[in-house]
């Protein structure tokens, strides 16, 4: 039988770190390519401990019964509390809905505003998944400009009035790829600009709680007067990626539409998942474990800067993150890191190449992207000192 | 700020069974209105147990980590054994995609296939969150009568050639609203016609396991030559909703681009709820829990059709299922339980108004649903007396 599929699966194609995330089952291949937290940084003993006390709770079967889409009340309480550490006094329980990973936030974001062939603004680059998301409702992404500062506000603006965009994308603080954060100055101009212009932001906030050098600058949302950003994190990169849970944080009317459309794709995040998230933040787990995860990753980003500095081509550019996962790079022209790929593969080395964070990715074939938190320091060596040879190679054959 | 949604949100609002969900936090209400499975069903002193060994084992980590988008590899190998209980004998790895509860699976079909005004062909009547999801991508459902023996085979070839439908979705075993069952020449015949004119079956079946009374049918899925049957499973029903987990199971290829929209919306199934499933079936406490289980519902659905005997109008006609969770009745012209449902509510007792399961809701304000999974026999006396008394007010008042 020939199926006749939806005209949205023409651009779908599994997005590229899924796809190599299967090709990493081979453990000898030292992995950059991904975004996965440093296994030792997971808490396991903790989640042991909690899981343990839940499942003895007398009032357990109500764990394992059907839950409220909009999530535990108790977590959405909780939750109105964690986001005051990026800002935000005011959250009400209106304000919070528990969604299964960041993912899903974004993912419903889209799906209460976006028909085919509306806009939306991006950084560029921006993170691939997004992207990835955006073609799965047919919106058209169109890349912003970037500088040191955060979003190029000329371009903005101007890409503003060009487009009339019904969303812009962000990921203001350690951004994947690029690993950059924006200037408060930068958040309020833009939370300015957008609502003067009746744009929804997505304040996507994965990572601000992984800084290890520099200073803290409130989230976007904390300057927000119109209601038009959305708030999105996500306990991925600090308690567990594998239990899928986060939080988005809205004016009320729009969390009811994102709460509506979340009944329809999974009903409510998984009881067990959201207690598990709950009794971690009540039980004041997750400050002392941040302590100690941001040396771990502060240590493998020193880690991979030196072993940069010492084995890669002069010629290679690359950030220098104050926190999140991620250094952004980029070679000269004329090297293309996605021809090159098959070959990393063979010397046993990943990474993610940097055009696929591009809403238009022609001529960025020599951007890479080197993920720190998942390899051991021996590993972060010894890949990219693999990688330094490699393209090394490939420079001298230019 | 005034607010420019996706067009799909015009249709969308709460579902009926969640929005009620919300009003019984009451726990003075006698609920016949929800898809609960009982309480003292739930297996909490078993999945104490599993979490414990879960969480205990040296490779917990990877547990907390990412996953796969398609699932554990060894609860996928393990539901290829699963479905072979419903006549699936040939399932391999890559025909099962793990699911974050039936729901889900769903919205990846529809996902997949759906254009908005595409059609889509269901039961009259049908799962009233089918409906729920079609609309949020803008499909035209339109429905197929129904007789004893199954769906109208004539009336369905008639509204294929009419329409040209992309999927017929049915509930062939223990429908939901109205318990009944398609025979084993009724699905072949499905099977068969939508075969000849290409039109993808969604199969939902999170109720066959709740067999209480008759004969085992085996699934429409064990009938498709063609490929064109999807096969959706839940353990919703037996281990636990909350834990959100079901299986798909379908061609490779349709699995492939399952597995890629699933991506996008919640990147895989929380792990520990994969893990929870995996051992439940593996150390084989479904099939002891089942018996169990079947033995409760079967008294609780007696202890239902006693008391619709004993207290409800004579004019009240309603099914008599063989398993499942719901009896469907239907009340004579002039009663709208729209319209009574907040009396009932006063008098401490809910239902589901019928009309919700209906692709063409006109003329269908007398059709209720009953659930009598949830409350136990003294509150099943209770409620439908309370209800009884209510409609033979109305009735008289006709």
């Amino acid at each position: 039988m020939t199926y006749n599929y939806a005209s949205r699966m023409a651009n779908l194609n599994g997005t590229a770190t899924r796809e190599i995330f299967k090709l990493l089952g081979n453990p000898e291949i030292i992995s950059f390519a991904g975004g996965n937290p440093a296994i030792e940084c997971l808490p396991t003993a903790r989640v042991k401990e909690i899981a343990a006390d839940i499942t003895s709770a007398p009032d357990f079967a109500r764990v394992l019964q059907y839950g409220l889409t909009a999530g535990f009340p108790e977590l959405r309480e909780q939750l109105t509390s964690y986001v005051k550490s990026v800002g935000i006094d005011d959250a009400k329980l209106e304000n919070v809905l528990v969604i299964s990973g960041g993912q899903q936030g974004i993912d419903l974001v889209l799906k209460t505003f976006i028909d085919p062939g509306d806009v939306i603004l991006v950084e560029n680059p921006t993170y691939l998944a997004f992207l990835q998301i955006a073609n799965s409702y047919e919106a058209v992404c169109h890349g912003v400009d970037a500088n040191s500062d955060g979003l190029d506000l000329n371009d903005l603006e101007a890409k503003i009035k060009k487009y009339s965009p019904k969303i812009l994308y962000t990921v203001p603080t350690f951004s994947n790829p690029t690993g950059k954060t924006y200037s408060a100055a930068n958040r309020k101009a833009i939370a300015e600009l957008t609502a003067k212009y009746g744009v929804i932001v997505i304040e996507d906030d994965p990572y601000s709680k992984l800084r290890f050098k520099g200073e803290y600058v409130p989230s976007m949302k904390s300057m927000d007067k119109a209601g038009n950003v959305i708030f999105i994190s996500s306990f991925s990169k600090i308690l567990s990626p594998g239990n899928r849970t986060g939080v988005a944080m809205a004016a009320p009317e729009l969390i009811r539409k994102m709460e509506i459309c979340k009944q329809g794709t999974d009903l409510h995040t998984p009881n067990l998942s959201q207690m598990i998230t709950y009794e971690y933040l009540k039980r004041g787990y997750l400050e002392p474990d941040l302590e100690k995860a941001v040396v771990i990753y502060g240590e493998k980003k020193a880690a991979m800067s030196k072993a940069i500095a010492e084995y890669m081509p002069e010629e290679f550019e690359c950030t220098d993150p104050d926190g999140g996962l991620f250094i952004w790079g980029k070679f000269p022209k004329g090297i293309d890191v996605i021809k090159t790929f098959p070959e990393a593969i063979e010397r046993k080395v990943a990474y993610i190449q940097g055009s696929v964070f591009f809403a238009e990715p022609e001529g960025t074939e020599n951007y890479i992207r080197l993920n720190y938190s998942y390899a051991n320091a021996g590993q972060i060596e010894e890949g990219i000192k693999r990688l330094g040879e490699l393209f090394k190679e490939k420079l001298s054959s230019i």
